[in-house]
């Protein structure tokens, strides 16, 4: 069975994914980095040398297993990136994500070839056609939905989550794009776990019932 | 030095301290008692039996060293109390607080005294005159802030507290009263840990720097 998995996605205890004002020198806003500063200490993200502790178990789970991304066009650029045609994603040559990537998108344009694996796809489409696309891609594999806050939250609400690993940042963003808006009630289709890390970060994990 | 502190603040995942529809029968609105589930399981809470692990070390915080509260109406009394002159709060007549408690509101009225210590005195004053009339009543004792989470939210905004424990509760509440908002940047003040419990709840506390 093909899951729908959300991975490492950092949220601050106010509840917002990404700040306020991002743009193409800012891809989270006035957030900066401090969503990801947990998970750059991480071997997961280094390579070599890094935290082994349990911000770093929690990150690998990022890739096995995983055959496609759907992500959403506000990660995949700025504002504005769909009036220019060179742009291929904020990642450089090579992405991190080695599989197909969906990205949804009132603009769509042909698919990019990218470095080691990673194709960008573009659809102007639903959630549930999104998932149908890009399980299709998977061959068998899950896939992972990527973010920001405003597609995993559409997901949710849509119930084509089977697993979710959410990261909350004990800061205070006051601003930004919320994850949790209008998902009351979302507890309980899960099993939630809460596990704090020394390193501040609170990992909260919600599993389908049977999933 | 006398602190202004929080204890056992409870909120939910999506940051709200209280449901919506609070009235005479439901205290918390919608969220029921599921904010608080935590606490009911402890020793600290049941006097004997009860959980002795993490939850109840931090519920157990919440009456040494106090030597007054403050709370705001709406934790006082369900919306409309001030028109019924026989209100004498949500506890009966042996309060939880053995203490002066100060309660902000619009509508004051006669201090009333209860079994076991506990006055309630009535205050039309800003967070830092209350907390200032609190400290005389500690005589050198910490002051607790109560809440509910607009006057826990209003003592923040003013710089008022020098110690917080909340509680996130692994639910989606949806709706009711938010304890972060405009509360931008709060953590350069404060040292902040989460410690997560067995029981699915992480507690957070926020120390300022040097209380």
């Amino acid at each position: 069975m093909s899951l729908a998995r959300v991975h490492n996605f950092a949220i601050s205890l106010d509840g917002f994914g990404t700040g306020e004002g991002q743009s193409h020198d800012a891809h989270f806003g006035h957030a900066g980095d401090r969503l990801h500063q947990w998970m750059f200490a991480t071997r997961a993200w280094q390579q070599t040398g890094g935290s082994r502790g349990v911000d770093n178990v929690f990150a690998e789970e990022f890739g096995p297993g995983i055959g496609a991304e759907i992500m959403g066009a506000g990660k995949w650029g700025h504002p504005g990136w769909h009036e220019d045609p060179e742009w291929k994603g904020a990642w450089g040559p090579n992405p991190p994500f080695h599989t197909p990537v969906f990205v949804l998108t009132h603009h769509p344009r042909p698919s990019i070839e990218m470095e080691g694996g990673t194709t960008f796809h573009f659809l102007d489409t639903s959630p549930a056609e999104a998932l149908a696309t890009a399980r299709k891609a998977a061959d068998g594999k899950d896939v992972r939905i990527g973010g920001g806050p405003t597609v995993i939250r559409d997901f949710l609400a849509a119930g084509l989550i089977d697993h979710m690993h959410i990261v909350v940042v004990p800061i205070l963003l006051g601003r930004g794009v919320r994850l949790w808006d209008g998902l009351e009630g979302l507890e309980k289709d899960y099993a939630v776990e809460a596990t704090s890390s020394p390193s501040g970060v609170t990992h909260v994990t919600f599993t389908r019932t049977g999933a």
